[in-house]
This record gives structure tokens, sequence and C-alpha cells, in this order.
């Protein structure tokens, strides 16, 4: 039941700096004196639709569900100070279910140094559904936002996509770390996170910064995994279409200036690769130009949660 | 669809003083240069569990999602900041729905002066399930926590309890601007808010405390609710079981010494009525005192959410 849980996190959850009280009371207590701005996301995670629980180890779906926050932060080049998780697990298995997500969670946790501070934890009749909040961060460099290319502006992204329906978008390592070291380093004009597709994530970055952007088709970064995906589905689909509507490749998508953008490919800041798929142009609009010259309207594919 | 509602909340979600960034972004980016320590908290709300939506006006239940939240912070005698909301809703009719919750919820934030900064929608065949992850600011008088009771120590109550379940439950008043005065004008030892049960909730104050306490079962204060529930049930049970049993009442729990509770009770600082009764004792349980001087162990009753 319930109050076991919270012993269980109480047990759990060890010391944080940040953490002046954790679990166990109506709400956690933060060390704040060092925070001048905050950025607050939050995210919820459902079986059946970011995961099977049936098929994988439930520490992924945990693991996952504080990842895809990170990734927001990361988005905003902020970093990462604490966070709280609210559970609904189904009434039978959910003492075990909610052990093993949180053991996920709280490892990744670790590598990325946030307080868990609390949770609340809920059961029904029906399937999981897991919310994590957390808190960030403003880093001297400012943050990040969406809005801030500008025309003649470079698109870098870091890595690779496509496919990540075929396990990554469960073990991504969310980009904190590069967004901070970019941020701190280099002139960063805007950036998001692919969390629903390289096409539509760029295209809702270029039209907050109230402009459009044309990517260059050799120039994207694939996946194996997007190749291994279009070959498996053999439904005329290419890896290129994968690697731009997938979604889930939780990698970071940055406007930067083109000067700028030549200095941080030539000095590889980071582990992970840093490409120039494209840039910046002033009309609305997003276009894929291919190595003849040619270029084509680029629907904007990519997930979306639909309701009406 | 999921960019309407973005649409919907980015028109309707006004300036705020706490706001440089609202909903739209990765992340909302708040104002926190006067927060020293921060109070962190979560409540998840579903369908079925914590309201029927077939059976009341949606703007209710997102209302009570944030409602809920305020009563922890005032729990805390913290004062709200700003707050995230993670939605999961049913695939048909969940735009609707999803702007009436808002409607409700956003009408109370505005009471509280919340910033509403930011949410994340997604959908599925199921049920709704609501969590609302409120920040707040630890004032002068520091987090009140439910460890600080001491045997002597006066229980004192806000308002009065059971039979929630006929309404109160949805329109319950949070008790934030009593819990701030309080704090400011008085030496309180300790707090909680009457979620699960006036006799768990007191519980648990105690347990942390490791003390415990009587209550004086004619000094409960009983609402015209509990006593019309026990009337309508017909089941043997009493108003005052309703009272210490049924939880949801969102009402205070306060510990605080002998003389100083004399006072408050004297110096009527509230509109609500706040009553003595009982006290803490130094062996830990609970016990309910009647007038003739008997003494008898109570059971915690109250909700839990129970999953094995």
């Amino acid at each position: 039941v319930e109050s076991e849980l919270v012993d269980y996190l109480r047990r759990r959850i060890g010391s944080h700096r940040l953490l002046k009280l954790g679990p166990g009371d109506d709400a956690a207590v933060l060390r704040m004196a060092n925070v001048e701005e905050c950025v607050m996301t939050v995210d919820v995670l459902t079986d059946h639709v970011d995961f099977e629980l049936a098929e994988i180890d439930p520490k992924r779906a945990g693991r996952k569900a504080l990842a895809v926050n990170l990734s927001d932060l990361a988005a905003m080049a902020s970093e990462p100070l604490a966070g709280v998780v609210g559970l609904v697990l189904p009434k039978s298995g959910g003492m075990q279910l909610a052990v093993d997500l949180y053991e996920g969670l709280l490892a990744l946790a670790e590598e990325f140094d946030v307080a868990i501070a609390g949770g609340d934890t809920n059961s029904w009749d029906g399937p999981l559904a897991i919310s994590v909040t957390l808190i960030g961060r403003v880093t001297q460099s400012g943050p990040l936002l969406r809005s801030g290319a500008v025309p003649g502006d470079r698109v870098l992204v870091t890595g690779s996509f496509g496919g990540s329906i075929l396990g990554h978008h469960l073990d991504f390592q969310p980009r904190v770390n590069e967004a901070l070291a970019l941020a701190g380093r280099y002139r960063l004009h805007a950036g998001i996170d692919v969390s629903d597709g390289l096409s539509i994530d760029l295209g809702r970055l270029a039209t907050e910064s109230g402009c459009g952007a044309v990517l260059e088709a050799e120039a994207i970064p694939i996946r194996d995994d997007a190749r291994r995906l279009a070959k498996e589905l053999a439904d005329g689909s290419s890896p290129l279409d994968h690697a731009l509507g997938d979604g889930e490749d939780f990698e970071l998508i940055l406007a930067v200036a083109a000067e700028e953008a030549e200095r941080m490919i030539a000095e590889r800041p980071l582990e992970v690769e840093l490409t120039n798929v494209g840039r910046f142009v002033a009309r609305p609009g997003l276009w894929l130009a291919d190595s003849s010259g040619g270029r084509e309207p680029l629907s904007l594919r990519g997930y979306q949660h639909e309701f009406d």
C-alpha cells in the first residue's frame, strides 16, 4: 500500500545538498539561494503509449520518465536541480512496479545529480501513468529559447535520427551536459529537443522564430536503427523518412550564426557528433533540399497526441 | 489536438510577475530571486477515484486538482508561487474536457496568485488523469513540518469535519491564507492538512513527532454533511465516525504549546473557526476520550491507496 512505498522512498532517497527535507511530509523543502531564475517542466508518460510494460523491464520506463524531462531542460540549456514523481498504478502488482520504476528513475537522477524530492502515489483499475516534474537553474548564458533563430543561421544537430522505437526511445542519453557545454562556450540563438520528430520540432523552432528552414537531405545523420526499421517494415518508407518523422530521438536542434557554426563543427567540443544539416531562411515554411539543388516542401511529420 | 490546446493556453494564461516565459517552449522560466527555500509537491487525481466526471462539471475537477496541492502548501505554511499541469485525456471529447479543467484550475490559480507556467498534454484510450505540481516559497517562519509536536501541545484544527463526499471535497477552500496568517503571528510546532482523514492524518503527525495524541470526542467540530451522510447511509455509522474517518476535509491540524493555543483561540485571528480538539501525549498511539473521562484506542481510519 501507499505507506509502504513512502517508507521505501524515505530509505532509498539519500541526502542531497539541495534537499533540506525529502519525501514523507506534505511537500519537500529545497535550498534555492543560488537560483535567480528557474525553469519548470512536466511530462506524463503512459503504458501502451510511451512504452509497453508487458515487453520491457519497468526500470527502463522509470528511466524514460525522467529522461524526457531532462531532455526538456537540455533544450533550455539549463542545469537540472530537483524533481517530483506522480504515479497512478494498477492495483495489482503496483508495489513491485513502483519500486522498479523508481529504481530506474533514481539511477538516472544520480547520474545527473538531480534531487528526487518526493512524489504522490495513487492506484486505480487502469494502466500505469507516470508524471515527472523537474525544475532547473538557468545559467549565466540565459535560457535557450525556441524563438531566437534568424535567417542565415545554421541548423546544427547532435547525434543521429530515426528508428528510436527499436530501443533508443528508452535508453537515450539526455543532452544536458552537451547543452550546458555548448551554451557556456558558444553563442546559441535558439534550441529545441527532438521529441516528436526532426521535421515537426524544427518546424516549431522556426515558427517561434518567425522564419523558415531548409534541410539538406544528404547531411542528415541517420541512425542504423532507421535503416533497420525501413528494411523490416518494407512499406516503402526510406531511412530518411524515419530520420525526419519518427521522433523520440531526444537530440538537440540548435540555431547558430554561420561563422559560429563553422567554429563549433571545427572545434568538435562534444563527444557526440555535431552536424550542420541546413539553414534558417526568411520565408516561413520547411523545405528539403537534395544534392542536385532541388528543393521540395517538407510536411511536418512526427507524433502529435490526438483528441477532439 | 495537442497543438490547439497549447494555442489556447498561450492565449488564456496572462502575464504574471513570476513568469518570464510561459507555456509554449520546452520549459517555463520563473523569476526566483527572492526565494531562499522552496517547497515542491505533486498530486495526481483520476476520474472514478477522486471525482466522477460523468456527474460533475469538469471545472470542479480542474479546480480540485490545484486545490489539493494548495492544501499541501498550506500544511507547510508556505506561499504558493507557480505550478505546471500534466493531463492524460480520453481521446474522445478530450479537447473540451481539457479546456474545462483548465478554466476551473485557472480561476483558483488567480484567486491564490499562482503562476500556471505550463503543462504537458497526452491522450489515451482510458479515463482522465490530471497531475499538478506546485512550488512555493518558505516564509520567514520557516517550513511547518509534521515532526515538531511535543507532548503537552494542543491539537488545534481549522473548520469542521466529515461528509466531504457530498460536495465539500470539490469545493473546499485550501487554508493557505489561514496557515500564513497563523505562522506569521504564532509559534506553530507542527502541521498537516487532512486529506485522508482526521484520525489517520493526526496519527501521521504524531508518528513523525515521535509521540501520541488524545482527541476529545465532544470537541471535534462536525460538519452538517457528516450528519446528513450518517442519516442517509443508515448503516450504524455516527456523524463522529464520519468526522474522524471520511477525509478530504482539507482543514489544518496544528500542534501548538498549551498557552499559545489558548491565546490563539481567544484572539480569533481567522474567519474560520479554530478549535482545540485534544492534546499530544508522550506515549505513541491515538486515543478518543469521552466526556465521562473514558479513553479508548482510536484506529487510524481514512483513505489509503491500495496496491500490492
